[in-house]
């Protein structure tokens, strides 16, 4: 496979912006404003939901349904519906239970303003308000529910004990143990990876992709997903603690196994180019409506945050 | 409204322990057995799955399904579903962070023996794998797809923050409080009237019960959904402790609003028997098929655990 040196397109920022425009209007639209009893609960949803996050699985998601001629329009409740999963996830990895943090993008971490039971009740909340969001567009607008059951059960699956959960698991119970390369591996591409590849996917099949596209731009985003979280470990060792918002080197502090710790930053950097290369390589046979993809692939491991 | 005094009918004990068979066995094949490095969150969430659950949510929905004509067998997934979702959030209130208990149902609860960072995740887990089970019933059974998306969403908003997740929410922030008969209603009718109007209403549209069906069926599950948490509440004050396998007064204990503390445990029999009578009541319109559920609305408030 020939290698490219790659910076970021410059198409890309502009698109991001776009999109981001696009996810945060439909995510402000969905998300339910606080009231009643349970008020601070749904004030603490809110807060973690609109702070600061990249959308980049939502932005997937948009992207995913054009590189096989869809549109954002008909993606966007499935694409806020993964921003409330994403979201959930951080205020519950975030909580004393498991990773202990208190700080965030720069923020004061969900349950160090609302408190634990609050955070926890949030993040449930979040959890379910994703699959209410997406089982809701089967009849409040146009689309084919076949495809919606799938793309519902493809998230769920992504998001699960095969997926998230059990990668998350892995990232704790993990915690001080000596580097392996299977275990990291094994971290990585379930913590963050599968929904990431569920999420570029759910776009393609939402859109109506061909089988053999859908897999492709499946193997796409395993890809990137992997990427994206060994770049988010070389961050946390060599980025720029007022970008990044929150302690560089806390991953080595709690002894995490990062990509960096089993392969060193070299080694990682090397990864991360190669399967971002590997996830442009699976779009060759789709024509320029992939060019965002493209570049999000190689976004990915060139952010700053 | 006429009122008759009720005993638990006969026929409901041994129509509970067939289809609480019928149950557990679907469960005993839906959920996953613990391999992989993520093993023992999967062993924490068959722990709190198989510790001794009456099933009422599931039977609840096969219930409502024959209740209109259908069958056990077309429910299934979504019966497990439902007691995914039950376990889950047995398992996030017994936290330390919500109700910190060490006991249920006679057993050590989930983070007493698993840590609470596996508890927290088999919660999550099981929550992501009820929507999961229910999407897959969409291609792999014979089911109408419109039917299952309606399910989805009913479940999605009864468990989330309209739901459970906030009943759960004010019944935290609540303890300690001044009495409030409106507090303590939405805290019942939240926590867990929701999910049980959603469990029998979801067997009557999986079933194809008509509109006016379902209607009917969503009032009862309302009404035996509030007498049922009037009823544990009642058990936790004059319940038999070797029954009822947790501590006799511990809602008293923790300053928990609960039915008695606000109307007495006087005022709290009324009501359970005015709301059985009721839920009754919204079946005048079914024939014997409805028998069970008529049995079940009696046994909510005449168990013993």
């Amino acid at each position: 496979m020939k290698r490219v040196r790659m910076n970021i397109p410059k198409g890309i920022e502009p698109y991001l912006d776009e999109k981001r425009a696009i996810v945060d209007k439909a995510l402000q639209e969905a998300v339910p404003q606080p009231s009643g009893l349970a008020g601070e609960m749904i004030t603490s949803m809110n807060y973690s939901l609109f702070a600061g996050g990249k959308r980049l699985r939502p932005i997937l998601c948009i992207a995913g349904a054009e590189a096989v001629g869809g549109s954002a329009e008909t993606v966007l409740p499935v694409a806020c519906a993964l921003e409330f999963i994403h979201t959930y996830s951080l205020i519950h990895d975030d909580l004393p239970a498991m990773d202990n943090d208190d700080f965030r993008r720069g923020k004061p971490t969900n349950h160090t303003v609302f408190g634990e039971a609050v955070a926890l009740l949030a993040g449930d909340g979040l959890l379910t308000l994703a699959f209410n969001m997406m089982a809701r567009q089967g009849f409040e607008h146009d689309v084919d529910k076949g495809h919606l059951l799938r793309v519902i059960e493809l998230i769920s699956h992504a998001a699960g004990y095969k997926g998230m959960v059990g990668g998350q698991t892995v990232d704790i119970s993990s915690e001080g143990k000596e580097p392996d390369p299977a275990v990291v591996e094994f971290i990585h591409r379930h913590k963050t990876g599968s929904l990431i590849a569920a999420a570029v996917t759910s776009g393609a099949i939402l859109a109506g992709g061909t089988e053999e596209q859908e897999k492709a731009i499946n193997r796409y985003g395993q890809q990137v997903g992997l990427a994206f979280q060994i770049a988010d470990d070389v961050l946390n060792v060599e980025g720029d603690r007022a970008l990044m918002g929150k302690g560089i080197g806390s991953d080595t502090a709690r002894g995490k196994m990062t990509y960096p710790s089993v392969f060193g930053i070299a080694g990682s950097k090397r990864t991360q180019e190669e399967l971002v290369d590997s996830a442009i390589d699976c779009l060759k046979g789709f024509n320029e409506r992939a060019d965002p993809l493209r570049g999000i692939a190689r976004y990915s491991i060139r952010r700053k945050t």
